[in-house]
């Protein structure tokens, strides 16, 4: 899949006795979504293959076809080097408890030093077992709202995976650049606009009042000014005076 | 609902045109998950109320209970006073593109100002039609694998909920500290796990090459410091200790 041919490799994703082949599905498409391909399941409750899987999944076949199955959570993390459990609620375990933005980060690193990872996830209503979580380096706990912190297994997954792909991802902007063909207007072709309109409002007796002109083509220039025109709007707009000249000139004659 | 007692209040998510009542469901399930109660519904092809959306809302009633419903996008967004459409294709059109992160921060900032603030996502399928796009301020597109950008419905709620959330969350650690009454050991309870220890190995026989001593106790004790070890934990392990020297002593008689 070309998809690992661009991203850095990425955790597996180790779903523990999850019960349903439609959430597995889910889980499976948010993982392409962010670049992930190493799921493993461990002791599915209805088994693998699943047709149901395949529906949800939205053609997330570089997941789902590389689906490995195992009887128990410590076979599948064999070829760990650091293992993160995903969890809702406290246990009643000292082991350090990180967000999931927090967790990135640190996955990122351990990658990048060649150390292999994973993410433990629990089934869809119990979350993972003690014996699970105790095999885990450190905790993760997403933050949410504390009166309704049940998060649908292929949200908590999403969650992980997508701030993953934003922390590996060093080179996103938090805001795209236009297109290289979408250009600013020039100061010219502005004030071309702000000249043209107020020889129209001189000519229509909207600026008539002197004392008041001055004040009233600042607020117009501001405007215009604040909308960030582009060189095809501002002669957009120049078209729409001319119409509206037009159009009163000929509705008055 | 005691939830805006404390979270600050968060915006609108506007659905335009939903298809699955399913889908609903969880987008309200997810918005609760992140504090959010102000749904609303564009045209639902399937009408509302829906059992369905219920049944997948994992009880998120205080979302579900106070869903609005409109015929048209701009009945919708008449109260909003700034609006962000998300998109997962670019469109073409002259419009700021942020990430999710960047509208929450945003988001954060407006309803500080008491600017009242709405998201508006898409069909499943299709996304926003470009006449909803138009009305937005600003553009959120979530940075994903390229080759399969195709986030379900829920997901894309939860993405910038989720970031919502915590971007108002200013006080969230990265990293929990660990409950109070859990305690450190303290280098005197280490020190006397370590010749606690030492003094058995001697006796056993295990340190008893005179030159490789100093290197093996520090190897030990390195190991004991690592791990970071609680008051009770250096108990427990004294009592590994304390056991085992009494049963090798018990075999041996």
């Amino acid at each position: 899949m070309a998809t690992d041919t661009f991203l850095k490799p990425g955790p597996a994703i180790i779903l523990v006795e999850p019960q349903l082949g439609e959430n597995i599905g889910m889980v499976a498409r948010a993982m392409l979504n962010c670049g992930l391909t190493d799921l493993r399941l461990v002791n599915p409750r209805d088994g693998w293959p699943s047709a149901e899987a395949v529906a949800t999944s939205a053609n997330a076949s570089a997941v789902i076809e590389n689906t490995r199955v195992y009887q128990k959570t410590e076979h599948a993390i064999r070829d760990i080097d650091t293992l993160y459990a995903t969890t809702a609620r406290p246990r009643d375990m000292v082991k350090r408890v990180v967000t999931p933005r927090q967790a990135a980060t640190e996955l990122v690193e351990q990658t990048k030093a060649s150390g292999r990872c994973g993410l433990l996830f629990g089934r869809e209503a119990k979350g993972l077992k003690n014996d699970d979580v105790v095999l885990a380096d450190t905790i993760v706990t997403v933050p949410l709202n504390p009166e309704f912190t049940s998060l649908n297994l292929a949200q908590a997954v999403f969650c992980v995976a997508y701030e993953w792909f934003q922390a590996q991802d060093e080179t996103s902007p938090s805001e795209t650049p236009l297109p290289k063909n979408i250009h600013p207007a020039s100061k010219q072709e502005l004030l071309g606009l702000f000249e043209h309109l107020e020889g129209a409002l001189d000519d229509s007796g909207f600026l008539q009042i002197k004392e008041k002109r001055p004040n009233m083509v600042r607020t117009l220039r501001n405007i215009w000014q604040r909308a960030n025109l582009t060189d095809q709007e501002t002669r957009t707009l120049r078209g729409v005076i001319k119409s509206l000249v037009r159009y009163r000139g000929s509705s008055k004659n």
